[in-house]
């Protein structure tokens, strides 16, 4: 499914509800922390070796509360006319100049972050 | 751009810099958190009348923060088995089943979470 | 009430539960995050004027939201060994050299973090 | 050092900047947002045994990093008029009630959460 299309699907229910005007930036940005919250809580008392062996209990889980940060994310970025698949091939090409696979092989993820 | 093409994509660079070994639920969900809090970051001192109103400099800074939250999120989802495109479809019905147009308009949204 | 007699309080509600080895840097600050997503929860959908004007019923939320993040906070910094006192102290004092008065007065916050 | 002594700290800090205008409620629950996501960036590459033996640079970050959440955190209280320390006695009675010593012991951390 297209995130452009998952964007319109959004849009759609926000607008039959006349949710839109709760859709600001900064009502959504809050939104998706709540949502990032609840995906937090699935993994706290977990060891990582319990969470790399998830059940089928807990992978619904974390398909429903990945699902409510993506539609918050979504509408976050409709909201200030971000174009989500542009934005990501742009990011991913410049993380790939950024960590050059002669230098960053196995090693840099440790110490810096991704993006 | 599709999300599974998008997950394929985040795969391939990760294999290609032999960082699968980071990729654990857990440690995604933190990465996640720590991106979400570059998204709020761009928007903590603003007005929401500011927020609404976003410049091109702001609209690219969202753009490459919520491509990183995108990014590590589909990581995320991948690393524990979820389909993110159905899991989405899913929780979208869900939704639609919980917050029924006619008793949800104009006013469901403030008092309650979507999700 | 000090920080460290709070610290000593949640070290002793754990050690009654034989909770301690719940208590790991990672699951504690994922905790943090949980929690902080119930606070976010309460603001979400709020204007400013709204949150601004906090009735009786938002304001024990609150309270008790806050309590939850500053509970795991307090014990994330106890199991790193992190004297919260001390670097509270040294923190205010790195950000008063950061931001002087004299050019900070009325601007800064705006456009950069207090920390 | 007492919570409601680093409240007036943290009052003065901002009264001297002139800052008190930005310390809404919204604004305040972003920021510890963005500062609870520089914590996670401590811990989201390190294994869970890497994490429980900090050397002395990563106490040193924990330290400024968690004073962070800790100044927003409380300056958000303070905005919203909430006594910490007498929300914080609170909290902790009706966690104790929740989480009776003789059910909890050893077993229940996991599978609920502290609050």
């Amino acid at each position: 499914m297209d995130v452009t299309e998952m964007t319109q699907l959004l849009r759609d229910f926000s607008a039959e509800r006349e949710w839109q005007r709760y859709n600001t930036p900064r009502n959504l940005a809050l939104a998706v922390v709540g949502e990032v919250g609840e995906v937090a809580e699935l993994f706290q008392w977990l060891t990582d070796a319990e969470a790399a062996a998830p059940d089928e209990q807990l992978r619904q889980r974390v398909g429903e509360e990945v699902s409510d940060v993506l539609a918050y994310l979504l509408l976050l970025a409709d909201a200030v006319g971000v174009d989500v698949a542009a934005a990501f091939t742009a990011k991913l090409a410049a993380n790939a100049e950024k960590y050059p696979v002669h230098l960053a092989r196995g090693t840099a993820a440790k110490y810096t972050e991704l993006g």
